[in-house]
């Protein structure tokens, strides 16, 4: 299969996914902008994209080498409340990069927001609506194709943010940082998703917080509630690239590896080809991923698609299908690892016998 | 300590550590960039430099920021001997890429090469100093500061590398990727690091094949071997990014989960203050990484060694001291990770009770 | 505390429990005498009775000391089924043999009948019920004072054991060897608690299979189950002596360790410590164990509930609480380890770095 | 091969180890006995050998049982130093015990004694000699078929006992508690073995404080030290049933686990059927078992070196071959574990997540 793929015609989310296309979502910023030294831990904002566009640019660009569809405006906490002045500029020079690198490719551009402090804090409906509103009207003149709102652990917030969202006229995708226990009100994920639906969303899933495989147990379960309760939507999950078996309800901010001592937990790339595959076999048709998730676990996503979707990313040609470059290397031992086989079957080692594979959560 | 520090005196790397500098070594390009999309694993070569620069720009400049006070031309591998005619305007446009960057901070360049496949069938010297030569003159022609030989499994080789740059009239550098059981010939590290320094080079020492701790071991023999033999040198370590406690002689290449399965071995920053602190105290002045060392490990030892140094990297910006931009967070157990004590003593959990923590070499 | 305690009345199983009394069960008989090589794996039967005696009085006494309250006779699938014609035998030589180590303290005798595999290959009810009927007329002649039928996958072959030990008049306790997801034809724990009671038990629970975290789980759903119906029974729990974190429905049997490789599973005294506390925290007052539980974990549980018991086991004499036997060694880093906070916070490392910490059960 | 073998000569050790016949030594009685209840920790003296001699008997009975040659008496730390006035009649005790169980087969009986703790507090020799003369004179008067003198963590103790014991006139053999860093004084093990038998004993080697691998090290140590000393005599180890690849020079009581939380190093049987074949490989004739090994561990080297015995153990009745006796299973994935390469190559797991697999040793 040629890498790269031809040009396709310039359809909107919908179209795409109501024509059973898969669509490839993109990855990390914070955590991977965070070690390469742009974005700041506690903070968490999106400042880069003024301060060093070239940065950001790097890496939407590697997102969509990696076979990604979708740039997502670099706009997470930009908002008045946590940005302050500095909010808009934030976000029509996020909006301009996610653009220009799309335009090279066959991407479209989505503009996200996520949830506010001010919910946790006193849930002023007017204040938060507003806030949203803020950062929309800078989307819909910067004319991105349709919008993500993200990051809700309520979905009573997640709804608001879906009114407002669908006021603006764009395809609308809603996730909420939720797992298997559902939002921090004790709604299950099935209702989650089944009000999200009936407020407008087109899109439901979830993203951030939880690791793959805990990520699609609860994609499972806002698929059954949509059934049971006769509603429709198409379905997408932005999973974390970190292996989080032991986590609780408030997922991986409470391990206390959060958030710099992570690293043992990354998945490789033959994880997230399970995932991938477990994720299109549950009929979600919208698969990305969120923090962890570097460029090289979004081409596994495309590489492990490519029969679905026809072609693989342009990042493949510098990537060998299942471990197949190595096999031209000198020593016959490396050779033996040529082949698919050998990467779904290894259990890696962490080479830290001091340290244990599970950890309790610190709440 | 304010980050980036002042305008320092435009000095040789000798004139440096001369006079008790503490050089930051810069990190991973081929692991690093082949998770960005660019570099295909087997190969192991550095055509993105031509192919885009962008992305290698990217990669220097985020080395520069997190503190490394030598950007190395990604000239790995770029031989004529394994990049055919596309060799010369490689190694050109590395130079130049290497040089943009350095330019904007006080940083030196040093042209790099290693060891050649022609030497392990048929040690042909003539063949291989001249390919050496090849590259030394492009590195002349684009005036770099310095030189490094990398990354030898034969000291035999090493120090043909050694008599090549010499001539050439720069500082020359000079790294094996063996570890305390010495070279593939049975030599140990303490007779290489003699052998080397005897054959002219002004800086010696170990890179890639093994990590932090291991490394540091063979350092130690390597100084003990220079003490003994009565000779003086520059000591110089650029250890892998990865745990690795269960390599054998040929290091982390044997390992079942090399280049695929790394990511549980990743090392946290954590790991790295410490490493940066025992290089410092057992008198390597020339500290850096190899494969897995991400900019924000090299930024570790900037921040460990911060106060010898007497600044902090311009990333440090972007960074709190041990944690402490957790100081803030709205979840008290997630502001009680904010100090020093916490990230030094844990022991990160890998989230995969099905893996073992060691693994038996192939070879 | 005194070890031993004075004389206690001969009052019956359910006098005692009836007072409020905490009741010790014994340990691992099988399992146990297979390691000292005198039961064979596979067939599982207890033959040793009759061959060796004093190899199972040894363990008797052992228990007893140890704080047990009862002494289950050895007579684990000692039905004419598996026995053939030794089975009236080797039950009545079980009961004597248990008869004479309780009449050396204040133990009652409980006469031990289990599943049988006819059930398994076609349900013949009357050739099953002969079965029991078979072993429990032997214990009547040797007059146990009450009977036990344990390990059943299978509530309805369970409740048609509890028809037959009722009609024997004495005392009966029933046990499952089910995890939470409840008996092999997905009946669920409460409901199979429900129906035992409903049978006429006197005391239902759970036995092997499991390790102590699962078990107690089980349990809480058996109890809710019975309160759920408005039900009252006492509650018995002898769990195994081995973590089995990672076992399916069908239990340790089917983890690939089983039986020759559990050692890492191994439960520690402290461990057993935390076990009986939570027990007896959920309203259980029959605490014991099964395979695995060797007599100092049994010492563990008379240890835990000393306060509530009023005394300690006899086996207390060799034992510091706590590990305060530890405070005359002459390492001081050794004496530091004699206290109760040490114990219960140690981590204790399997000495395995190339296992995994859990599996993935064969079925 | 039968199960028992046939009378055998009532050699002598010597005769047996001179004719080239494999000694299977017997196991752990201290940690054993500790955990069914008739040892204290801390004191860890052998009175339950007048306060419960039955239970003593049945160990004994077990181990010869397993296929053990030798029945050494239950007299460790049984001097007047540790035990007062009641030493004495520990020791004649102990005698008659090891006699009664060794005459139901073919076993020698092996007086033993350990280090003195005088030696660490002022290295009295003339009191130290006496404390072992007392003892020397309790097994000659019992007719002791050799002596062993072990638990040495000073060769130059080890070296004053074989001084005592060979006076006595019965065949000496000597045993150290140190692994290949040599004993507290900083002796290598080569040089142990060279001074011990310079000193007269006749079989020297290693028990207790290390596991079974780093135990056959220092067994190759000594080995060697002997053959460059153009010396010859038996060799001989008893390693722990525990895995500790982690302890440092002091063994197993300097990690952590010590004593109270060993349970997860303990060696599955197919661990020491690879002891024993590497021992016998190394030229180890005697080969047993210290802290940790259970009968069963003791009956897996005598199943594991039958072929060059001739014969199984009495134990073996109950035991099927590399868990052949799981063939009848009913369970088809349970049927499937009957077969030696699954337990060859097992790795199980601890069902511990949340334990690392190694420990640092607290000195």
């Amino acid at each position: 299969m040629a890498a790269g793929g031809g040009v396709r015609a310039a359809k909107g989310i919908l179209e795409r996914l109501d024509s059973g296309e898969v669509i490839v979502g993109d990855g990390s910023f914070l955590i991977t902008l965070e070690k390469r030294g742009y974005v700041k831990v506690g903070l968490w904002t999106p400042e880069a994209v003024v301060e060093h566009p070239s940065a950001v640019r790097q890496l939407h660009t590697e997102f969509l080498r990696a076979g990604a569809d979708v740039m997502q405006t670099f706009t997470f906490s930009a908002s008045e409340e946590t940005m302050e002045s500095k909010w808009e500029a934030v976000n029509a020079a996020a909006c301009d990069l996610a653009r220009e690198v799309a335009s090279q490719g066959n991407a479209l551009v989505a503009g996200g927001i996520c949830q506010t402090t001010v919910y946790r804090q006193h849930k002023d409906e007017a204040r938060i609506k507003k806030l949203f509103q803020l950062q929309i009207e800078v989307f819909a003149r910067k004319n991105v194709d349709f919008l993500i709102a993200e990051y809700f652990e309520h979905v009573e917030e997640a709804v608001w943010a879906v009114h407002v969202l669908r006021a603006a006229g764009k395809p609308v995708a809603v996730t909420m940082c939720i797992g298997p226990e559902g939002d921090m009100h004790g709604v299950s994920p099935g209702e989650c998703a089944v009000r999200l639906v009936q407020a407008g969303a087109d899109i439901v899933g979830v993203n951030c917080r939880f690791g793959p495989w805990t990520s699609l147990e609860t994609m499972k379960l806002m698929k059954e509630g949509l059934r049971a309760a006769g509603l429709r939507a198409h379905l997408m999950v932005q999973a974390l690239g970190f292996h989080t078996p032991d986590c609780g309800k408030g997922g991986f901010v409470d391990l206390p590896e959060y958030p710099f001592g992570l690293e043992p937990r990354v998945a490789t790339r033959w994880d997230i080809h399970k995932y991938a595959r477990e994720a299109y076999n549950l009929g979600v048709r919208y698969i990305g991923g969120c923090c962890g998730f570097e460029p090289y676990h979004i081409r596994a996503i495309a590489e492990e698609l490519a029969p679905e979707r026809g072609f693989l990313p342009a990042a493949s040609e510098k990537h060998g299908s299942w471990g197949s470059g190595l096999d031209m290397h000198t020593k016959p031992w490396i050779r033996a690892r040529a082949r698919r086989e050998y990467w779904e079957n290894l259990q890696p080692a962490s080479g830290r016998p001091f340290c244990p594979s599970l950890s309790k959560p610190d709440a």
